[in-house]
């Protein structure tokens, strides 16, 4: 991806967007009053005024865009004068990590003003970032129906399809004509968002099929419903991982689907716009925690927040990193009377960590298109160990060689390349076995893993290298 | 995510395939006819006959996903079977890796006839990955219109908007009253795929605006398209950069968009299902490249194959680390004197890795979001280096205490504290700045960041901890 603007298009639109609010707060400097005096010329809410000129009408989605890309006290400038009816939409838009920011600014009563037009997935998706203590009232505000609805939404975990469904659907009763059908359809103002399908459901609310708004626009209105509705192959739980649902979206190019209970009761729908939260959230979540991020990070967020932010990852590389160097530590004698060790153990770690995050990598993909089945272990690992001796005779080959060259020293260059492909078939065996087992256990195999087999690829790369250099070369 | 299959919903259905066509597979073992004999009991045919009962009447969506799951040999067993009619579509849904392993397998007639009932954009997203051989056929075959629209497709880099875009929409002309428009839409049998909206235009071709299905089915027959019609203001142009584009679609929760021309006349549409795609994938080639795979690898793939997908960033990296040991090869004078250097180098190297790392993943994705706008690098930098101070004075003193308390070197625990701060403000400098800089030279900070700020700050921490050493402790 490229981070540069277009000079057309839909990421001009935004960086306009930006520019204006930018330009506002240069042109009207936030002075506070006490400063700026009685007889200053600015009145002191010609900024506000200025601002809510330009943010009037825009899509929710572009303020959101712009507030992530405001320091800290321009965005509480901003965020001030956003209308208040777009609040919650906001709310909703931006990253967690602004998300905080912006709730940190508001008092109880603009939280519940703000809040207020959402539907009850929406509120559950907020819940757990607003203060506890105006829950009470917030959920003394909503009606039995959405009250139920959002206690609902939230006894699921993240990563269930529960906690991703929404309510809002049109369901509609399989005998009726079409005619009737679209007649119902008619007395709304607007079918809900996304909406590709209409749900066809008995007297008892079962679900028995999906009628599709083409069938409906093309098909003759005498038609019954049930005759040109078609079965549903794709209908989830509110149990289901949403990984998988995931999947299923991405395979069978899904717009919407209903969620269903044990009974085949119609409960919920599931949105294409959810999914592709998801999957972008999925692939947010496996980059930080390969970049050893705790949670998503505002740019500007303090000082003190990144630090806390990060310290979790930096103190379990620091463990590790301990480790190798008392592994090291154990070797003191043989460094002493052969000082090119210390310069050539790095390399036997390095590329033993390398190699382990490839066949991590691979893996970690695999597991999560379910590519892998439990009888696979033993011919992934065959193919794994076998690449491992190839790249270590190879590699370790040439460095052995290299080693040679450069200390005149035949057996070192032997024990290097020996080395080598040692440690890498320690990483292509771990590097299998760390995901599988984790996965078995029910883990996420792309959380942690990296950060295990360099520990052992580490540790273990010196314990060989140093360990085969005091067998044979003392 | 999960790898277990759950007991219901669709990863089951999917698992259950799998299993029904391995189960053929071992009833009806492949044994060459020459082995079995004459006198075999069963028919030669008999698998053959099996998979294609197994196979009839699935998804090619989950035919794709079983291929995907089963080893080169017996892939290719169920390839063959597979009914002829799918085996375009399958080839569209496979991996790019499982591709390459499937096409190798059919011959030229088998190929055209596999493509032959796709559409253009379909087409151009297979030709790369088919034979060359096979595309002058290919393209005969075609009729002008296909044949421009595949060209045209092929002309884009495959990230840009023209090479995800489709050539198949609904197009409606304004002048027309909603009543007529469905007269039109009734003519035709079926609507493209993922058709939430139809695309208003003028005699000449230019969009004016879009039709959403709901305002057509709840409107009055009588009124004029150009009277309910939504002005588009998401409309994309082929040039544009398909990831620009897939946040529009995420922010504005789109379905479907018009692609135009520079004089606004429609040319394309871009749909859901390929920006989930762009999504996925963009994702995927992110874990891939930090893994440090060069491209998606088949996890059946022979070990050859698979050494070749590894070998370039194997390389990269032992020559980064071969620097790494060349610069401690520079001071082995000073470990030959105090060999506790040896053990504790790797520690500042590594912390100044981690943090490094932990930086570029958050610029990169700010990056991405475009949330980092030019002005912002001081900033940016301000506070990075803040943190690394926080971090060195807290984690460099905490193990300068255990240097000293491990080897009773006060000095040496002072220089430990010193070595890693200083790491950890190069790691912040450099981890806010490639990025940054990569950006600016229009490359993707997503790729290579990382091995670069390992490279810096395995050779610079090896470099800040020896010289301090050499300067204070010789």
């Amino acid at each position: 991806m490229s981070s540069t603007a277009d000079s057309h298009g839909v990421g001009a639109r935004r960086l306009v967007r930006l520019a204006a609010v930018q330009d506002v707060l240069r042109r009207y400097p936030a002075t506070p009053r006490e400063e700026s005096g009685e007889s200053a010329t600015v009145p002191p809410d010609a900024q506000a005024q200025a601002l809510r000129n330009v943010l009037q009408s825009w899509h929710p989605a572009d303020i959101a865009y712009v507030l992530e890309c405001l320091p800290l006290e321009q965005r509480r400038l901003v965020w001030q004068q956003v209308p208040a009816e777009q609040d919650g939409e906001i709310l909703l838009e931006v990253t967690d990590a602004v998300r905080e920011s912006l709730i940190a600014d508001m008092d109880r009563a603009e939280i519940l003003e703000a809040v207020e037009p959402l539907d009850a997935d929406e509120l559950a998706d907020l819940v757990e970032d607003l203060p506890e203590a105006v829950l009470p009232e917030l959920m003394a505000s909503l009606d039995v129906d959405e009250r139920e609805q959002v206690q609902a939404a939230l006894s699921y975990r993240d990563d269930q399809v529960g906690a991703v469904m929404e309510f809002e659907m049109v369901a509609i009763d399989e005998q009726l004509s079409l005619g009737a059908a679209l007649a119902e359809l008619r007395k709304l103002e607007a079918l809900p968002p996304q909406t590709d399908k209409l749900f066809v459901i008995n007297p008892a609310r079962v679900l028995t099929g999906v009628l599709p708004l083409e069938r409906l626009l093309l098909g003759a209105p005498e038609q019954a419903v049930n005759q040109v509705m078609a079965p549903d192959v794709n209908t989830f739980r509110a149990e289901d991982d949403i990984y998988h649902v995931a999947h299923a979206f991405e395979r069978y190019d899904l717009i919407s689907a209903p969620v269903v209970d044990a009974a085949g009761r119609l409960v919920g729908r599931l949105t294409v716009d959810a999914i592709v939260d998801v999957i972008r959230a999925q692939g947010d979540s496996e980059a930080r925690s390969r970049g050893g991020l705790r949670e998503e990070e505002d740019i500007f967020a303090s000082v003190w927040k990144s630090v806390q932010n990060r310290w979790a990852w930096l103190a379990i590389n620091l463990v590790t990193a301990f480790v190798a160097s008392r592994v090291i530590g154990l070797f003191e004698g043989a460094i002493e009377k052969l000082v090119a060790l210390a310069a050539l153990m790095p390399i036997v770690a390095g590329i033993g960590g390398n190699s382990g995050n490839q066949t991590i990598t691979m893996i970690v993909r695999a597991l999560a298109l379910e590519q892998i089945t439990p009888g696979q272990l033993r011919r992934l690992w065959a193919k794994e160990l076998q690449v491992a001796i190839v790249n270590g005779l190879l590699w370790g080959g040439v460095i052995g060689l290299v080693a040679w060259a450069l200390y005149h020293n035949a057996a070192l260059g032997l024990v290097m390349t020996a080395a080598m492909t040692l440690n890498l078939l320690l990483a292509a065996f771990a590097g299998v076995g760390i995901p599988m087992l984790m996965a078995r256990l029910g883990r996420d195999p792309a959380l942690g893993s990296s950060v295990l087999i360099t520990a052992l690829t580490d540790s273990g790369g010196f314990f060989i290298f140093l360990g085969l250099a005091t067998l044979f070369l003392m």
